[in-house]
């Protein structure tokens, strides 16, 4: 069976692109990140979901991204909460995380090249987070470029290293219909910038909102529970 | 003053390149790994460094690469020992670690991003680590572009990033020379894959066999104190 490493945060996002990836015949070897953010409760989704879509491996890895400062999901700035659409659509938002997925997608890439697997999945979107640089099919190709001339495999082995963004062009609510039809349960899911402790979300920061608004177009019923609804 | 963030390993290229990048006038922003390598006694190498050659801040990340396994510098693989020339030129050699420049510079990258600088610098050297694949100067410039997608610089500045490689076509000799010349006290540095809990060298590995060379070649007196001369 082929090998995939799998880019998975504990979000709606994620675990839809591990079920697409399981649906195409991969063995999936699962990455997380506990990475210093605010919504840590994230990762017990992560285990969760890894689990219940039978991942083959599901590794966290630990990096403290709080050294840099800079973003809302790692430092003391607050999460902006209720924003309009077009505001979200704007600007890079303080939510974003310096080199993020750079750092993310370097790891999978190491993760990638110890296992042997040709396939990296990430989750971007480049309807929804518009304001991220490092969400745009542009960066993808160039971190893939660059991939294919940091490794042993990029030296030596036929097969291209290939960074795989299956939701890059979808709704959420097509991300969701998909996933639905592939069995996940997104009631293990966290999107949330600022959940509580026991994993419930806000349902007002841009994350919450894109993902009501996300159900409610799929016309699913939305299994998320808020602690201010 | 400009800012350049400098990865400072604490080894003989890393140190020198601080000193480099402090003669072309910029503000030193260091930083280091601990990252689960054999060889930790070089991060208290490179806060000496760092002090000595007044970088403006240091800052050491964390990050276990030990999760993925597949490197002596990491894992259980021995480190080799008095390899002919010959040997390092030829394939990738066991130290190569997954991924690992990549990583790094990802980091620097958020470092950069969170100071405004717009150079990162880095000790890669194309003649006596070619078998490295992520010390090449094509990989770098991949680097580099993708770097200019990722970030909140690369969409919203018109200066570019540049990863600069200061060492990429030195010799040994040549680059303990520049040190020499600028003051750097090579005695501080430690390069060895596989020193004692004191930090002093195995005088076998590839890197001291290289270090050793060097020293010898530029006429230098070698300050390395080695456990097995």
């Amino acid at each position: 069976m082929k090998k995939a490493v799998v880019l998975l945060s504990g979000g709606l996002d994620s675990a839809t692109v591990v079920a697409m990836v399981k649906d195409q015949g991969f063995n999936v070897y699962a990455l997380s990140f506990s990475y210093g953010q605010r919504h840590s409760v994230e990762l017990t989704a992560a285990k969760n979901i890894a689990q219940n879509l039978s991942a083959r491996e599901h590794k966290t890895a630990t990096l403290d991204l709080r050294i840099f400062g800079g973003s809302a999901l790692t430092g003391d700035i607050e999460v902006p909460k209720d924003r309009a659409e077009n505001d979200m659509a704007g600007d890079i938002p303080v939510t974003y995380v310096p080199a993020r997925n750079t750092i993310f997608l370097s790891f999978a890439l190491a993760y990638a090249e110890t296992v042997g697997a040709k396939d990296i999945f990430i989750g971007v979107n480049a309807l929804d987070y518009s304001g991220y640089p490092d969400c745009r099919p542009d960066y993808i190709a160039a971190f893939e470029n660059m991939a294919n001339l940091a490794t042993k495999a990029g030296v030596t082995d036929v097969a291209r290293i290939k960074i795989q963004t299956p939701l890059i062009d979808m709704t959420k609510a097509e991300i969701i219909q998909v996933g639905i039809s592939l069995g996940v349960d997104y009631g293990k899911t966290i999107s949330c910038y600022d959940p509580d402790t026991q994993g419930k979300a806000c349902g007002h920061c841009d994350s919450c909102l894109l993902r009501k608004k996300g159900f409610a177009q799929a016309n699913v019923a939305d299994p998320t529970v808020y602690y201010r609804p």
